[in-house]
């Protein structure tokens, strides 16, 4: 149940890139650092603002797949438990003793049926997301088969173009099969906007959050009708939270990215134009890097590329530096434009990934920073939990 | 020493996708699979050229990651050995009992230079490169600190643009400097036009090679002068081997992609205009994914997202279909068009990814797959190792 790590067996830069105490100097790259005093404000400043507004804060395991985070979350943030995508990431929640878990997906596979259905045993509340009523019969299956309850959240697709149904009357009918459904429980509605989450301009998240509130509410007003009234409606992101969240008819967030923040999210902006990581979020995740080669006067190379994030939303940029550049990405290898020569071979940079939540997939350890040291070492938990 | 994996104690579609023994139908997904007919194939096809052209071939682990996929090109291709990247990861194929290992790259930070020079005491040779006269004095003490003799081959930068020096003045003076130092031995050079490997003409790859040989051609005869002839010149990848094993300058290709393909490399033409994965070399190596929503009529939404791959190269091709097509990619799902409605839920499907390479480094197994069944089970065993 989420052991402590024995730091005795492994070996820094080959196991991990660092132990609790070692100077960050000292910290074998590339690898990824948490700003602990970052990360505990974003989590007390999400909390206070979830409080504040009534809501429940599930908090997105899926983006930085660590128990550890997870439990900090729920400490300093409020945090009522977790959502993650997979059946496996989520065996990694309640084997670490978190006790309310949403797979918020669409769980199909037979064997994965079967391990989703067990994971009550465990201790946790399980819900999990259907779109489709052939899938009611196959979870009904698996609950009884385990003498479990299994939660359902009906998905509601309100934009984002990927799972979900879309109109009120697939709501219902799927509804009232959970609620008749031997071994499952008719518990709420999934309605994550996720394709607005990251266009800049605050009007234009806004008019698309407009719409998708109607639609959540049209499919409440619906499920009443029928005797069938939500008990949670769940969904919203760092880049709309307080649409949800004034909306009237959301009752849970399931923000994951604000905790750590991302290049691609920190280019958003807010409700006065002011770019998120400007104010409302600290940069609190960095992957540090060190400059492995200057045989160029005017490019640097250092040493995380593609294995060690992901650039599907963009290149990284270097924290707290505009004279210098990450400008390109192959394998192993950045190339940092440095013009004027500044950069020296072994110099540590911290970047800023462009998207977070891939990033920490490819990563074994979360090694967190305080005043120059290194404070604590985390497993990614459930890092290559795919299945 | 590359143990053998123990599978009695891994749980499927948690730990692993599969066992050795099962049908290829119940594997979980995401995962990665390999067609071990074609994968032998493309092995011995690689060796075979290797042979008949007098050219040692050192194959790129930093592709797979994995000492039984190496061990597979030492005994169906004739590998001489292995290069890769990181020093982490040139630890694990020491581990795992490969005896001629070059690590491609620079090693500059204190800690792994000295993990560098104390690898050959786990008996292999041990060569690294070096584009800067102020390593050789690190890499020296760090060999005379273990006992240890460091192989060294000068990088050339021939058109990549990342490490390596440029003039044969500046090859010239780090050979001499590396001769003269205590525990290090000049051996070679390195040159690997990386930047041209992915251009699609045939005509326009030459050209790119055409300048590089000409570049390594007038550094060996810059060495030679001075008394200094390397012994290894060393290169190449699956866009340009031909040029490499034709140019009379260079003896050693590095050949990785050739071994699983993927779509980028897929795209370029040979000498005759034709696709390279249309004959030169086959797909081996799968991201094998399954349908788990399929709301809306004409898009299935698959289990294969952002974590599953790296899209850095293009979104991955759907083998064998021309009638559905891969069309969008977030974390954990994949976007289908599915026109016609073809596809069922749970049915699988093998995607070719955009770039073998960081795809790989974010899955822990390769399942090996000979018909319909699971033959082997290999874990990437250097996943993650990005030190």
């Amino acid at each position: 149940m989420n052991a402590p790590v024995n730091f005795d067996n492994l070996e820094v830069g080959f196991d991990v890139p660092a132990l609790p105490g070692m100077d960050e100097a000292d910290i074998q790259t590339p690898c990824l650092i948490l700003d602990l005093d970052a990360l505990e404000r974003n989590i007390k400043k999400m909390g206070d603002y979830a409080r504040a507004h009534g809501m429940r804060h599930r908090a997105h395991g899926k983006m930085h797949k660590s128990v550890d985070v997870l439990k900090l979350q729920e400490k300093l943030g409020g945090a009522i438990g977790v959502c993650c995508q997979k059946v496996s990431e989520a065996e990694v929640f309640a084997r670490g003793g978190i006790k309310d878990i949403l797979v918020s997906n669409q769980v199909r596979d037979p064997q994965k049926i079967d391990r989703l259905a067990r994971m009550p045993k465990l201790g946790c509340r399980v819900i999990v997301c259907v779109d489709d009523v052939a899938n009611i019969a196959d979870l009904s299956a698996g609950a009884q088969k385990h003498g479990t309850t299994l939660d359902i959240f009906v998905e509601i697709d309100c934009g984002a173009g990927r799972c979900g149904v879309r109109t009120t009357e697939e709501v219902v009918a799927i509804a009232k099969a959970a609620d008749a459904a031997e071994g499952l429980n008719f518990l709420g509605i999934q309605a994550y906007q996720g394709a607005m989450q990251h266009i800049d301009s605050y009007e234009d998240r806004k008019a698309k959050l407009d719409a998708a509130i109607a639609q959540v509410k049209d499919a409440v007003e619906g499920l009443k009708a029928e005797g069938l009234e939500p008990e949670l409606v769940s969904g919203g992101g760092t880049g709309s939270y307080y649409f949800e969240s004034n909306s009237g008819v959301y009752n849970e967030l399931q923000c994951g990215s604000y905790a750590f923040m991302d290049a691609d999210y920190g280019r958003i902006l807010d409700e006065n134009g002011k770019r998120i990581d400007k104010g409302e979020w600290e940069n609190a995740m960095f992957i540090l890097t060190s400059v492995m080669s200057h045989a160029k006067p005017d490019k640097a190379i250092c040493d995380a590329g593609l294995k060690a994030q992901s650039v599907d939303s963009g290149l990284p940029f270097i924290y707290g530096r505009d004279d210098v550049e990450y400008i390109k990405c192959s394998d192993e290898h950045g190339v940092i434009s440095d013009p004027n020569g500044v950069l020296k071979v072994n110099e540590k940079l911290r970047l800023v990934s462009g998207h977070c939540d891939p990033t920490c997939n490819v990563h074994d350890w979360y090694v967190g920073v305080r005043n120059g040291k290194v404070e604590t070492v985390w497993p990614v938990s459930a890092r290559g939990k795919a299945y």
